[in-house]
């Protein structure tokens, strides 16, 4: 038994839906989908949800939003037509919508159902259309599922009481059709995830009903060993661990939402990364352990937008509790450091640069001359992070000499080298600028 | 004006006696010179200091330590009688040893007056010699000095107060021999610093009488590039920063007592590295700045005896708090940690073996699994940790590259690269048992 996941950009449209169809009647162990809100069609389109979340930010305001729900309306329509579906299900959320948004512009609207109407629609569509071409399908709410969920709106965490309630699931015939992204509190609260989190319930059915293997669709034939966008058609990964995925999504790899990885790795279900438009291309195998090879590095990433701040003090190494004091300081103002390498009387921290404001930067400062009595403090901004990943590296003679040589021959300088400290990765900070040049030397020496 | 420290091996004898002489004799800039106890005359010869230590030792156990209290004495009636200088000297220190050690074995022997016997010794027959060779030479005991201390027996810190009265004895005429090791707390009770403490009664004498120079004078010519004896006859070091000297005594490089830089780093005299056996040697200068030179690397230096402790949690970079509990947890067991590289789910605590003992190790484990839930904890032990050393190598292009291309070379495997936490030294965790082959091919790349 599978459970498969269809993102945005499969749903979009209804020839997309048709060939979500057809892969699901090719595959008779499918037995759980899961479906995104319709995303874009092409590149200048739009998303359902972006314009859900418009509306409810327009009502909000008391801003007109008619031309807003008039397309979504369009879109909807358009879909059930060129399915040959009937309009109810359009007019059913139209009605949905309006009650959520409440009956005037003072009303605070019930901002997570009207984000989750995209994802209701996909299932209901994709039901209603695997039923009309004689498929034994079933819409099944989130509620019904017993998808339980804290009351954080916007940024739902599932309850461990969902496994148990999922598995129940497995008893009933047909195909089921859950919409992702959010589920229900204990008190009957509709709650939705963080954005993109469709994965999440995706992965939380599959953890739920203990699939073989989760399938996640989208719109690439696999998880590239390199960003498309910095080296030109890029080699694919075969395989990959859970890990070293990653360790590539936390620098720019966006293919998979990160927390959605976490039910299926707890409970071990593969995950396999697969184009809706191109369904039989392998993918990407994610698991939990892979097979040794001679190439132990499976992808490079790299992202900006980092800042390092520096400081020294004279003996610093002798002085019990320096490190916990400093980086104390960071968790008082809420920031939450990436990597704090050290040197014997040296300290870096770095951080994501978009938590560092002038205000906060000002009170860290401060505190840092008050309470630990530094000799200097220096910040660095404008960094990148490349992350070279792939296990077995820990073992491999000579890895990080290629990966260091290849920097250097791009003629960039490296800020930074933390090796060691993962068991799957190593990492150089590099100046931003230098970012693309130095991608494409790792590239080309661990590719090519 | 200079002030000049000479190290045990420079007192150990009379022959060594006179070329301190001939130095002092050769140079009128030299006006305080800090002696420390006589040391060893050669390799299976013992030092004054450790004879010194036993006696208060056995004493207290009530040991019988008559003979060593003869070896001593002998030791010094020889040095006395080749130098033609009176035995009162060694009968004054004689009867000073006996009143320390009390009238009987259950007394508690003031331990810390025992211990600086050997020092006070050396400047006594230094200040004699060289009056008898027609010097104006003085002993002036640290009292009389104002070398006021912390009352840490054996762990003295100096405080601010005595670099004021240090800056009066500049009005004395003549040269002023003080003993090494030792101070006097405001009750005037006499406490020694730690092992090795005349290199930091040098520095302290050097910051208060406002010296140009520190000149430290020892039994090597100069401080060497790398350990002498993993490389045979390696490069000389002509000037060095500070800072850099730091990051080399770090690990592995004992020519000179950590602390003791800091009184003259403070105020920024700077210090040289001499050879009492061959005073022409241009020595090694330890300056606060120098001029940037092609050879960025000014040494390398390795060291073993590191264990390392490596803890991994999905998602763990998302905790606000969890490197600085980890921390916390080592502080609370007073383990100072030396490094603590940090990936994205991953953290290692780098510290000293020694401190790990059996009984420390079960309960950081258990607090760790306790409070701080990870997926995995390992730990590595005999590690060592190699630094390549010099200022502007931060922004030099290739040091890394060549760095890691020597140790590849070398067929050993980099356990932990850390670089750029700080901005003069590169480190490198390897296993113990590849140290020397490992420094040996980092030597041949950047200094053959």
């Amino acid at each position: 038994m599978k459970v498969a996941k269809f993102g945005g950009s499969s749903v979009a449209s209804a020839e997309q839906i048709k060939k979500v169809a057809a892969i699901i009647t090719d595959d008779p162990a499918k037995k759980f989908i899961v479906v995104s809100a319709p995303g874009k069609r092409n590149k200048d389109d739009f998303k359902i949800t972006d314009k859900l979340i418009e509306i409810a930010n327009r009502h909000c305001q008391g801003e007109p939003y008619g031309h807003l729900t008039e397309t979504i309306m369009m879109r909807f329509s358009e879909i059930l037509d060129q399915l040959n579906l009937s309009s109810a299900i359009a007019e059913e959320l139209h009605q949905t919508l309006e009650e959520a948004l409440g009956s005037n512009e003072y009303d605070s609207p019930k901002v997570d159902i009207v984000k989750s109407l995209g994802e209701v629609f996909s299932a209901k569509v994709l039901s209603a259309y695997l039923t009309s071409i004689g498929l034994n399908a079933t819409y099944t709410n989130p509620e019904t599922a017993g998808i339980i969920v804290s009351d954080e709106p916007g940024n739902a965490r599932v309850l461990e009481e969902s496994f148990a309630n999922l598995y129940a699931l497995r008893k009933n015939s047909g195909i089921q059709i859950i919409p992702g992204f959010f589920g229900y509190t204990k008190a009957g609260k509709l709650v939705t995830f963080s954005r993109g989190g469709s994965d999440i319930t995706g992965s939380i059915v599959a953890a739920g009903v203990k699939a073989e293997l989760y399938e996640n669709f989208t719109d690439v034939d696999s998880v590239f060993t390199v960003n498309p966008s910095i080296v030109y058609r890029p080699k694919q990964i075969s395989t990959i661990t859970y890990k070293e995925m990653r360790e590539l999504s936390y620098a720019g790899f966006s293919v998979f939402h990160d927390e959605a990885l976490i039910p299926a790795f707890n409970v071990g279900i593969p995950v396999c990364i697969k184009n809706t438009n191109n369904p039989e291309a392998p993918g990407t195998m994610i698991v939990a352990e892979k097979e040794p090879t001679e190439q132990c590095v499976v992808g490079i990433a790299g992202d900006g937008g980092f800042c390092s701040l520096y400081v020294s003090k004279y003996l610093m190494n002798r002085e019990l509790g320096f490190g916990r004091k400093l980086l104390q300081i960071f968790e008082d103002e809420h920031i939450s450091f990436e990597h704090a390498p050290s040197g014997i009387d040296d300290m870096s921290v770095v951080i994501r640069q978009n938590q560092f404001t002038a205000e906060k930067e000002r009170i860290i400062l401060q505190r840092i001359q008050d309470e630990l009595n530094v000799d200097t403090i220096k910040i660095h901004r404008d960094l990148a992070m490349i992350m070279v990943v792939g296990e077995g590296m820990i073992s491999t003679i000579g890895v990080a000499q290629k990966a260091t040589k290849a920097i250097t021959d791009a003629n960039v300088n490296m800020v930074m080298i933390n090796q060691g400290s993962s068991e799957v990765s190593m990492m150089f900070g590099i100046q931003e600028v230098d970012l693309n040049r130095a991608v494409q030397s790792l590239y080309k020496a661990f590719f090519e």
